[in-house]
């Protein structure tokens, strides 16, 4: 499928709402990829499983706190001399790149690799979402290593980390992003055709443009946009319940950028009687209560958006005042297995809870 | 020159007194180079103008905080790991080693290297004496690049950084050692062997053998230590000026590991009616003040030492009571230039200071 001008809008619109919150805001990732696209022409978008098993694969994406990537533009070569790096190291060409996560930003980030090196993006990712740290990827929880990764900055500076242990790559990668500056693109995971076409999550770059573009017709046509998004999101058959969990205004905000992540809580007070709901993000908005009861646990999407445009606002752009909808996601299947609730569940973020599917909590199964 | 046992511990006890309270306890890299001895049979240690011009020379070391290396012991496998990879990169063979830094456990480290890779350790250094960041090296200050520089871990991770600026290389380092638990091993500023010969400071090696066999000596033979080193020091004509510039007990202490380094200041109460030194350290010691006045500014060298036996108490080993003696020392003359004080200047520690020399501060040129 070729990629062209209006697609990219929508995958921006789509991944937003995937990115949970957090991948970044899309904005810029945007931008550049529309420059990259009037460069170079045309781009490629591929599905899964027509992978060669023996293709080099390369996931990538932006690392770092996305308050600082507001404020921190990138230089638009990051990504090709990653990738670059990676094919010396390889002693290979690289033959296409992913998304590792397909929020935010980071959906679009691959766009403007794709272009340098004149390969095709594969349609699909390594988180079904967006996840604040890279052991979160669909890849290390199937086992497969990170390394070689290449972290590459604004001021040219370019990293090579390898290590056998994905929880200490983090933590390397997370040590140089904060020492770059807070942030840096990132070219990890690298696959073969035959890895990615097992452990990747395919489909998930066409769903965000799908749901963009349903979100943008409704817009257009003078309908709603929520209904829309909602449809939209059961249609990719990757994320099967979705819903409105809360609508009020956001009346108070804590954030800071801690150990490279923006970390925080934000209270949105109900319109009438609704009561309260708090949110609490790590980069991506993580759990949410309504009156104290839990109602979207991680890794389901849970997603901010401006009550009367329905424009994710990422963690990053939260501010007191605004007039919300949350709406909340089934995460797609593989990352509810009980071996990814290890790595993605609550539990990994340091909640004392089991994991309870959003559908189940909301009592949307019985719909 | 061969390098027998008992030459390892000179060189332990006067790299000591050379690292200015840094570069690390020699006590760990002292067994780790003896079993290394062990091992290899022998070290060759060479005169630097020796080298061929085209010989390509690695200086390497250990980077971090002081205070966590007495805890966090090696695994003993990094400085090769980090050597190999560096001749990946150059695609050639290392010819021969040297210590980043003369100072503390750093001035030893390049023998475990060279016992692995089987090539000589140079008898010259980066930096005279021991210093707290990456760019204060005089390859640095004479213009050249510290990349490719490759960190390794004990736990077997290995990062290559590449940037042009050597600023960014010491943060991007630092962040990695502080993400690799406090401590790791690097080579960096690759040279060549008309650069090491241009650059490096000669026989700081042999220097600090001679000074640690005067105070070895002396001990043995019941005569005054410091006098043995005050001459060992004036001998090696890299270190023209010495003296005891005060004489007490340890009554307070500041020290904190901050952004990778020890950080802190120390109170030493004179017996009798000698008053009160302050000393201020960021992994060495940097300034004196004896009752407010400056005795001795970085980059000269100070050192504190146990007042019995000369031992060398580095800045992650000061204690609350212990009774020493502050030594002051010249540095290398390559280290006052004009453009060198710019790097490792008091300026360069945020004091707000002109460079004063030790011997101008405490009268010793009318001596």
């Amino acid at each position: 499928m070729q990629i062209h001008n209006a697609m990219l809008a929508d995958l921006a619109t789509g991944a937003a709402f995937l990115g949970s919150g957090g991948g970044g805001d899309p904005y810029y990732s945007l931008l550049l990829a529309e420059a990259a696209l009037a460069r170079c022409g045309a781009f490629e978008l591929v599905a899964l499983d027509t992978l060669p098993d023996d293709a080099l694969v390369a996931p990538c994406g932006w690392i770092g706190a996305p308050t600082v990537s507001v404020e921190k533009l990138p230089s638009g070569k990051e990504a090709a001399a990653g990738l670059r790096r990676l094919e010396e190291i390889m002693g290979r060409k690289i033959d296409a790149v992913l998304p590792i996560e397909i929020g935010g930003g980071n959906g679009l980030a691959p766009f403007m690799a794709a272009a340098e090196l004149g390969v095709p993006v594969v349609d699909c990712d390594g988180m079904g979402r967006a996840f604040p740290e890279s052991q979160m990827a669909i890849f290390n929880i199937r086992g497969l290593s990170a390394c070689p990764s290449v972290l590459t900055a604004a001021c040219g500076s370019l990293s090579v980390i390898e290590t056998e242990n994905n929880h200490t790559h983090e933590r390397i990668a997370r040590g140089l992003s904060v020492a770059l500056g807070g942030i840096a693109h990132m070219v990890e995971y690298p696959l073969s055709g035959a890895q990615a076409k097992e452990h990747a999550i395919a489909g998930s770059v066409s769903a965000a443009i799908a749901i963009g573009a349903a979100i943008r017709e409704a817009r257009s046509s003078g309908n709603d946009p929520f209904e829309a998004l909602a449809n939209a999101l059961r249609q990719t058959g990757l994320y099967p319940y979705c819903g409105i969990i809360f609508d009020g205004k956001i009346t108070d905000l804590e954030r800071e950028t801690r150990n490279g992540f923006s970390i925080g809580r934000v209270i949105i007070d109900g319109f009438g009687d609704e009561g309260r709901m708090e949110i609490e993000f790590q980069n991506e908005n993580l759990i949410a209560r309504k009156n104290g009861k839990i109602l979207t646990m991680v890794p389901d999407i849970l997603t901010i958006m401006d009550r009367e445009t329905a424009d994710t606002i990422t963690t990053e752009r939260l501010k007191y005042g605004q007039r919300v909808k949350v709406v909340a996601a089934a995460a797609p299947a593989m990352l509810r297995e009980e071996k990814a609730l290890r790595f993605v569940g609550p539990d990994a973020f340091g909640f004392d809870s089991d994991f309870i599917s959003v559908e189940a909590l909301n009592g949307w199964e019985i719909a």
